[in-house]
């Protein structure tokens, strides 16, 4: 068994605390990664503290992973030594069901391997996350990280990212299309950048007026507080697509009134609990869509990372040493993050 | 003015009794229609009692319309004296708008007039509907009815069928796909019988297990008792399409999960309470969308009457005299017929 060190959590009421632990031995088709950044997602305080109900511990949270190659197994093809590159929300899939064939193992109709709390194909014991020096993984779900982009700002693509980007690009977002974008936190910054590289005319939306020229250099063509009813009256009937971010419980009606005909408003937030239940009538009225979407595929993950390339997209980050890490999760409870923390691994030695 | 006489309502708490009415004078681009059958709609009762407060008194109910062309102005070329059309929930719309543009006029983004407690384009007072012997209707608005078709059991195709046909065609229904009915009323049974000559594989859901054997004879391949948790289980993940006909507030959820991956639920039922807030998590996890539908535009309605004449389709009726029709409301609310109540408008003469 390969040695990790990270840290975890061993209860629910356990703060974060340094942790030993062990992986498998890289097989042949598995990529051995020294953990170089981590973004912190709210799956992982979610995850560490049992909100979900469904956390095996110990727990070493972590799906936002940015390392380098240290070693790869005999039969590996895609990565070799040195490479940076990113591991995700997945670790695996059954790659055998119709999703998994056509590249959507997000939605494995045996259930994907999620990169922590997951079950083990092989060790018969659960996975564990990237607050930790290093990994191993299967090289199809290993992605090659672009050389132009900061592999610490790069992380929150994986997860923020994917999120984001596969929703934008399924419900086919483009020039010439009015999209909006509920929510200004780790996804909706992302969601914001994506959409308008993708050519969008990208509308903010947020229920705090201090995030407006936040947005509107984050990319956003326009910023429109949902708190005010009549600027949310100036876009009634106007939107292709809207992006929903946000997974505090609030009127989805709001939104769904401001889609064109056929419009569709995809959530990409569950709240712990609902939404107040939308209008049936706004969803007939106009033929409305309201629709949701997990992470995304592992080819178009790959593609995501390459687009950000293109386009000169990363996360805006706060880089966090990983003694800070239950801190960091105290000031995202309050929203006070831009837009994303990223842990240094570096920072796990000292 | 065109002397009217029918049945209406001049208050809330008042039961339809006859009224005599004036309707505009035929123009050049209008068809002058003898009735000779009106469907009975739930809608008709909602906005008789004014349980969606927008009703203007008097009110003359019925948009299920069959009769026969009186007479045609000078400009008229699709209908001439003689001919059976049909008139359906729209009379009139702008004309200009995209929707219009392209034979959405269900969409018309200035409003569709409605045949009846709609704002009449060229009076200046209100349109009325069909319990009357007479209607007089722009020849866009007239639709051809096919001679197999028995007139009075085509009249519910002109709502129920048409609100059932456009989203079963609009989500591109037909062989090879498993496709759900919620609810066998006079929605629910058009929907099975238009999905079976689709070429679907229909399974019809329904909370009264004595509705079996009709559901079968009706087209249904399968019928799933939406009470028994292990019937519905088993029909997890794999649903193409689900039409939900019910408007009494239900839990969406459980037809959510029987979704296969981007498979949507569409509503054209609206409640007068809400539904229970649907969770997010069943619409992401899954990519799954739930939409909403209303009515179909007139090319679609003239479609849907000309595939139902190919298909043999007419609505399972019971017929009226319009002197019972406050009976009928009485039994409508308790679901007690199979499946249609169709006013014979000769009986209006009696």
């Amino acid at each position: 068994m390969l040695q990790s060190r990270g840290y975890g959590a061993t209860r629910a009421d356990d703060p974060l605390h340094p942790l030993d632990f062990q992986r498998r031995d890289p097989g042949p088709h598995d990529v051995q990664i020294d953990i170089l950044y981590c973004g912190v997602c709210h799956s992982d305080l979610h995850t560490v503290r049992n909100e979900w109900g469904n956390t095996v511990y110990p727990v070493v949270p972590g799906h936002e992973i940015i390392g380098r190659v240290a070693a790869v197994g005999d039969h590996v093809t895609r990565h070799k030594q040195g490479d940076i590159v990113g591991v995700g929300c997945m670790v695996d899939s059954c790659q055998r069901c119709d999703a998994c064939g056509i590249g959507l193992e997000q939605y494995c109709e045996n259930g994907f391997v999620g990169t922590y709390n997951g079950e083990e194909m092989h060790t018969g014991g659960m996975t564990y996350g990237g607050y930790a020096d290093n990994i191993v993984v299967h090289e199809k779900f290993v992605l090659r990280v672009p050389p132009s982009l900061d592999p610490a700002a790069a992380a929150p693509l994986l997860c923020a990212g994917i999120t984001t980007y596969s929703p934008l690009r399924h419900w086919k977002v483009g020039p010439g299309q009015k999209v909006g974008v509920v929510g200004l936190g780790g996804l909706g910054h992302m969601g914001i950048k994506i959409a308008h590289a993708m050519g969008a005319h990208v509308v903010l939306f947020t229920t705090s007026p201090g995030k407006r020229e936040d947005a509107l250099r984050l990319g956003a063509d326009e910023v429109v507080v949902s708190k005010n009813a009549e600027e949310m009256a100036a876009h009634e009937n106007s939107f292709d697509f809207i992006l929903n971010t946000v997974a505090a419980p609030h009127s989805l009606d709001a939104f769904l009134v401001l889609l064109r005909r056929e419009g569709t408003m995809t959530l990409v937030g569950a709240p712990a609990t609902p939404h107040p239940s939308p209008q049936v009538f706004n969803l007939i009225m106009k033929r409305r869509h309201l629709a949701g979407s997990l992470i995304g595929g592992i080819a178009e993950t790959q593609e995501m990372l390459d687009f950000c390339a293109e386009h000169g997209i990363v996360s805006d980050i706060e880089m966090l040493s990983i003694g800070n890490i239950n801190e960091a999760y105290e000031r995202m409870l309050k929203s006070d993050v831009k837009y994303r923390f990223v842990i240094d691994m570096a920072s796990l030695g000292k």
